[in-house]
């Protein structure tokens, strides 16, 4: 992984322009819909026939109708929603914070070799090692604290292949399916392995989602008055792990129901999608499958990021779609021919 | 506390009648504004004005003016919404179902006390003994399952004063201001020490609130497949508790917005309050005072059920409305005259 150009990607400048506001005007995800081709940018087929026909079946009067408040559907985020190549948008966070705000760092590890540019780190110190990056940068300070931190992030970091602020490097189908859902009376969450307050400042404006639709892990934020002031400071305390397993838990522990559609795109959306597709009546699982290295990234089994071996063997005996990012979408970004 | 009364009130027999159904039409959560009096079971003065005006500044194009997606509002439930003496009606529910389902434990105490209406052990082991008491009877089954029972018992049980189904027992005021408020744009959360997985089978139908706004306290449930079948398993293991600070912490983990105004009536909402009406902008801060004995009960700073002591007292300087029951609300039930 060549993690080291993400920093020369970012603009590290964010802070010394006051206080970040998350006031782009809402790109694709407000878009209108085209009554005529509501998914302009999925090719004609199979898969796009499914999701239409799954949308009519469930909102039209009839045997498998389900109502408004049980139209419940749930989205991974990374590498579903937006690009999670060549590393997660947050570890690129964490680094970027560590190289700004703790330069009494620099000479301890696992910051001083990341800071060098060497990922290997990563690598073979493997989950543990980013979940302590993860919380040596992310806990410390107030909730608005952090939140201002991302949108100052967000405001300025560019993806290192694409050049363009992250929250750019989105799917244009998938805002597309989320819109097209939302039109038809459906309620879209996100469930990622992402940190939950890393997403809630910008998924209102990106995807149309607001804060109290997103589930993501967490660490403990407590409550505490200081200077009569009360705050909620976050901990360095994992509070929970949105993945895998985790994801199903964590659905039910902030809706309260099961959802009837499920999209992700790796083996950490495998329990989400089974207990979304083992529900009752029509359900509709769908895997997004990286396979175009030219417009996007090529990826799955071998994969350290976003591994999709698991899901991708259960998907036909589950008839989860898969979806081929090279043949059934035309665009990939907003910004492609 | 003579709860022994409350098995007395509740009728037993509730399995034996199917799968129980929650489709009892909605009551009065769907009820249709009055644009003339919006608040008709409030009396006119000091509170009902206050609520009134505070909804118009924030709705109003104006520098107190707040967005749709900010108008987040949180009730408690227990002593708030619906009646919380003499016993929250989880506990009775407890209580009942070890005299429905374990048998087998009616020499094993606290349940052999509890069974024989002899209430002094929960009281003697307080907290403690409660929550092993629902640790006990909420664990050892999938959330399905729970659902159902809590759904029957709710369909069957009675309120030992009233009469009524617990369900009934809710403050006619209240359900008119959480009407009030979403006709005008608020979203109306439930942030109650109650186990969330007892409330959100029926808070839609009786207050009109969906249950991904419902926030509580939970036991943890565990993803596995048993048979090929998926399910959330609950676990004897605390997931969180949901009072005092608890509540502005797990308001932030559900929400991931501050609300701007708060709904309580005991000392477990202190916190809530507080960090509700500290926030920037117009807010609103309510305490519920149980003053009429006569229609409902009067107790407050020595009560075990519902103490309201730190929170009273804080009320004046912080400018929380302190709602007298007696001389506020024309009704309390929708059935009072």
């Amino acid at each position: 992984m060549l993690i080291s150009s993400l920093l020369i990607g970012c603009n590290n400048d964010a802070k010394e322009e006051g206080t970040a506001q998350d006031s782009t005007p809402p790109a694709t995800a407000q878009q209108p819909i085209n009554a005529s081709d509501p998914l302009p940018s999925w090719a004609d087929g199979k898969i796009k026939d499914s999701i239409i026909n799954f949308v009519k079946l469930v909102t039209k009067e009839g045997p498998s109708f389900v109502k408004e408040e049980d139209r419940i559907t749930v989205f991974d985020n990374d590498g579903t929603l937006w690009v999670e190549q060549p590393m997660y948008s947050q570890v690129v966070f964490a680094i970027n914070k560590v190289a700004l705000d703790h330069p009494e760092w620099k000479n301890k590890e696992p910051f001083k070799s990341l800071l060098a540019g060497n990922m290997e780190v990563l690598d073979k110190g493997g989950e543990l090692a980013v979940m302590e990056l993860i919380m040596d940068t992310h806990a410390g300070m107030n909730t608005e604290e952090f939140e201002q931190e991302v949108l100052a992030w967000v405001a300025k970091a560019k993806h290192p292949r694409f050049n363009k602020p992250y929250t750019e490097c989105v799917y244009q189908p998938m805002l597309e399916l989320m819109t097209y859902l939302r039109a038809n009376g459906f309620k879209t969450f996100i469930a990622s392995g992402g940190g939950i307050e890393f997403m809630r400042p910008w998924t209102q404006r990106v995807y149309g989602v607001s804060p109290e639709q997103v589930i993501g892990s967490s660490i403990k934020a407590k409550y505490q008055v200081k200077d009569g002031k009360p705050e909620l400071f976050r901990q360095r305390k994992i509070d929970f792990i949105d993945d895998k397993a985790g994801k199903p838990e964590g659905i039910h522990s902030h809706i309260g129901k099961r959802p009837i559609a499920a999209f992700g795109n790796s083996d950490g959306d495998f329990q989400m999608l089974e207990w979304t597709t083992k529900g009752k009546g029509p359900t509709l699982g769908l895997i997004v499958h990286h396979d175009d290295a030219e417009r996007e990234w090529a990826y799955d089994r071998k994969s350290p990021v976003g591994k999709l071996d698991q899901a991708l063997d259960a998907a036909p005996k589950n008839g989860w779609l898969v979806v081929s990012m090279k043949e059934n979408w035309k665009k990939i970004f907003s910004w492609d021919k």
